[in-house]
């Protein structure tokens, strides 16, 4: 059984400036607090989230048993990041649908629901958005930033934007911006929810529809990047559904892996946010920091001032372990302080979700140190 | 400039009985011949194509000098199937929306398009077809079968339903199965044609639909998969279709990738039909011979008597060189006569359809070889 976690809500009037020369004004985020900040405040840790969670990192909400957090088995009282020492910030990203100010909420210039107008936000401007959180919660310098995947491009991108305001960054399963792969099975899922005639351009809201078609295959195009070919094989196989009896048939369905992308599928298309969907995939696409460098991200990662904890995962051929070597190499350039480790997990990408007792020894152990530190 | 080739067709009164227990009947195959049957009748290949080809396999027709086949680079004059001394057949399967008899022809029994409801085929009905076609020909042994990806599971099957009607098979880019992952992506495509509200339960014809939103996503999705990371990384990379400036719009094209992607799409939707496209994908999940032997390849390929050559590649992901290897290794084990060759090629699945000096150096040995077996 897991503590009780609360979520908050943070409104913020000022406009906030956005990378694309947009910005965004009265807007809220919603956030989670774990632990508690000593006196020093030198003990606070900011967890960023991936495409499809939230704020709600850790614990369970009152009176819902089976509501645990994303990283619930990372963070919390005597976990890997304890929150015994640590005091742990979760922050929901703006565009998300879980809270923080969205594509289904009205603009405050016109009154109308943002829909599709909602500002293109990118990983630097929701590191912006974290920073002025943090102004507000009394929090000076970060003992570290952590994140998975997406997450990891936002801790990545802390050390570049608010160098000296952290000590740490610890980048999971990440990558220093997407392969041309990467991009295309964003653009296949995006494509499938913008001609969803149910999308309407993108103001659905105001037609009463919902573009779950397109949603639903935008997630199973997800589940299966997001996990092995040797896992896929181990958990279902060729399995069929029912029996070993084939029905010939195109429309129906035969194997179980299809049961259980459709169930996916189904699942996503009845909580997400299509827009929230096209928002984060492009955020994910434009992150590149060592685009105005040339493409040099040894001369892009110049400026950070963290130590680093790396971790990959070898069936990930998402963000695959080559990827985050390439920012260990980028570092090491730099003569900076980091640590990599290079987890041999079958489970693909989802694989910084799952418990493994070497990836949770090696992040406690990071922890660990940095708790350290802070003993005077 | 390639010789001129001419597309026949061969009509079957009698009924074909299929794998699921249905059976088809007065259907038509579309075939081409090149080269010419020798008196013994002894130089006879088939070609079986792949998801997206047909049986213009080589040469380009009468005034259209751009109608290359598609396997033009490997069969022909002096090619290394070399039409001068073999006589080799191609043949479009039944279902195919290319000519011969499909979902959009006429069902003899009703008199109405066929639609959704035409049979399910399986790879072993299209062997059954193809030597139906073969016995018209006159062809009795042939020299060999050969295929690449779904062409080259006919190959190994020919090897299973027709042991001692031919001499070698030429399995390339190929797999003795579907994984679950291939399987996970072939339903992703599916479901997006299905879902498409113009596919009106497969009976878009007699509405004056075409699920063209479903056709363009399959086929983006299918394009990832035939490619590798490495020659997308290459070819596009991160590379803006406009100048260096983000338009930062989640709908609008920013990356090569993308507008290569919807191009593609756009161009099958075109031309090519949404019940073949589930038929072919359906003969793809269905295929596989160890089944009915406990999953074991070695007793289903024990009744093969052909000789073998086997060719993968390294970066393809689709049909891993792995799966190439277990048909190998099952034919050693029935100490069976088999040539394998891996190539390190860049070009992902694809590259069974592109030059490459080392494979076309290969395929012409094998097949320089069996012409020589053929010399009195």
């Amino acid at each position: 059984m897991s503590f009780i976690a609360t979520p908050q809500s943070m409104h913020f009037a000022e406009a906030l400036p956005l990378s694309s020369g947009a910005s965004i004004r009265d807007y809220t985020l919603a956030y989670e607090t774990y632990g508690r900040l000593n006196a020093e405040g030198t003990n606070a840790v900011l967890v960023c989230h991936a495409l499809n969670a939230s704020h709600h990192v850790a614990g369970v909400y009152e009176g819902q048993p089976r509501s645990e957090g994303w990283w619930d088995n990372m963070i919390g009282p005597g976990k890997p990041v304890d929150t015994n020492r640590f005091f742990v910030i979760g922050v929901n990203n703006l565009g998300s649908c879980f809270g923080s100010t969205g594509p289904m909420h009205a603009n405050p210039d016109t009154g109308e629901v943002y829909g599709a107008d909602f500002p293109v936000v990118t990983v630097e401007d929701w590191v912006n958005a974290q920073a002025r959180l943090l102004d507000r919660l009394g929090v000076g310098q970060l003992a570290a930033v952590m994140g998975g995947s997406l997450g990891g491009m936002q801790a990545l991108s802390w050390t570049l934007q608010y160098p000296e305001r952290m000590r740490h960054a610890v980048v999971v399963a990440s990558a220093p911006n997407l392969t041309a792969e990467n991009i295309a099975f964003n653009e296949v899922a995006r494509r499938a929810i913008v001609t969803d005639p149910d999308f309407h351009g993108g103001h659905f809201y105001r037609h009463g529809t919902i573009p779950k078609r397109g949603l639903r295959i935008a997630r199973m195009i997800g589940h299966i990047t997001y996990l092995s070919d040797d896992v896929m094989n181990e958990k279902f196989g060729r399995q069929l559904r029912e029996g070993i009896d084939l029905k010939y048939s195109t429309q129906d369905i035969e194997f179980q892996i299809e049961s259980y992308l459709r169930y996916q599928g189904d699942k996503f298309s009845e909580y997400f946010d299509a827009n929230t969907y096209l928002l984060i995939t492009r955020a994910l696409d434009y992150f590149d920091p060592a685009l105005r460098y040339g493409g040099s991200l040894a001369q892009a990662l110049a400026v950070a001032r963290a130590r680093f904890l790396l971790v990959s995962f070898t069936t990930d051929w998402r963000f695959s372990p080559r990827r985050s070597r390439e920012i260990v190499h980028a570092l090491l350039e730099n003569r900076r302080d980091v640590s990599y480790a290079e987890i041999d997990a079958p489970h693909g990408h989802d694989a910084f979700l799952l418990d493994d007792v070497r990836y949770m020894g090696v992040v406690r152990s990071y922890f660990d140190n940095i708790a350290q530190e802070q003993q005077p």
